[in-house]
């Protein structure tokens, strides 16, 4: 039984994400989520206490779910080559982008523009999600420092702090634009010439 | 009366585009806004004829507010140095928000996120507004890169793209740090030292 309550509750979790990510938070109804399950709405509340609790749980759930992403994609290496193993890993994530019909880009973005002045609960859970995926490209980015391949006049939580903003606001653009174009260009103008050694 | 139509149609404009950023499109409703001007419900479909539709004239709304803003701050210049003109115009922008109790950011960015694509009218909408502003500020880039005070191995149109990513990531998480640090930061990095000369 807590097996399957594990279960329903990880099923809500990913429902809501992916509506979530199509439609926004307000432009989703619990109804649809549980309805999309078949279960009772009731049931819904004996796993969260409020939408906005949900909302913050998915947002957990999501970065999760990056973060085991992006531990693949670092594990792919090449270790010894920080910089091309970000690179890397960019490359990856714009590759599965394209192969997504509907480009529904970042939920941590989406929420962001959607959520972080309304509920100070979902603001603090972004925030933390945030600063762990800068936190590990800051790692990165300084190991590829002490190498020489990125340039170190900019201290590299700084510089991973950049790399968030461009990325995410190229997320945006690709949605605005329907095409991973904006997204390439991005990781190029990245990696190809701003984080360069001088 | 046609007036006084116009005056309604304004002030359901901006009710609306306030309300949108701080709660999102789904999360505001025309009851609310129909309430906050006191007038029947029935009238705001005198107006316009869905919901979506009124977004989508929101968004021009807006990018007209912008423009006009964008206008004014560079018309303050200095004309002859097109680099500092646009800097002084992010500058102010950044005070503007710093005076703001709640950081909404940019409506573009915040309905990019939630409404690309659930609606295929109002991604029209924001991609014109996106490219209208990036051309502004590639002429000036442009005008800068004959003076030589920016970078010239990339080509204006696409490092005012960039411009566009990075500070509507750092708005982003401006919203999620309640903070101006974030796009302070971007300015400085963009200003100081990535559109810089090599």
């Amino acid at each position: 039984m807590v097996r399957e309550n594990i279960h329903i509750k990880e099923k809500l979790l990913e429902v809501g994400a992916t509506l979530f990510c199509e439609r926004g938070y307000h432009g989703t109804g619990i109804q649809e989520i549980v309805d999309a399950l078949s279960i009772p709405k009731g049931s819904f509340y004996s796993y969260f206490k409020s939408k906005e609790g949900f909302a913050a749980e998915i947002v957990k759930h999501y970065a999760d779910h990056v973060s085991e992403v992006w531990t693949i994609l670092i594990a792919k290496g090449p270790d010894d080559d920080p910089l091309k193993m970000l690179r890397n890993a960019f490359e990856s994530i714009i590759q599965s982008q394209d192969a997504c019909r509907v480009k529904t880009g970042c939920l941590i973005g989406n929420l962001a523009g959607e959520l972080a002045e309304s509920s100070e609960l979902c603001r603090g859970t972004l925030k933390s999600v945030m600063v762990t995926w800068c936190d590990r490209v800051a790692y990165h980015l300084e190991r590829a420092q002490v190498q020489g391949t990125v340039r170190r006049d900019i201290k590299a939580d700084k510089l991973a702090q950049f790399c968030w903003d461009a990325w995410e606001g190229s997320l945006l653009r690709m949605k605005i634009e329907n095409s991973t174009e904006p997204i390439r260009d991005c990781v190029s103008l990245l990696f190809d010439v701003f984080l360069k050694p001088k």
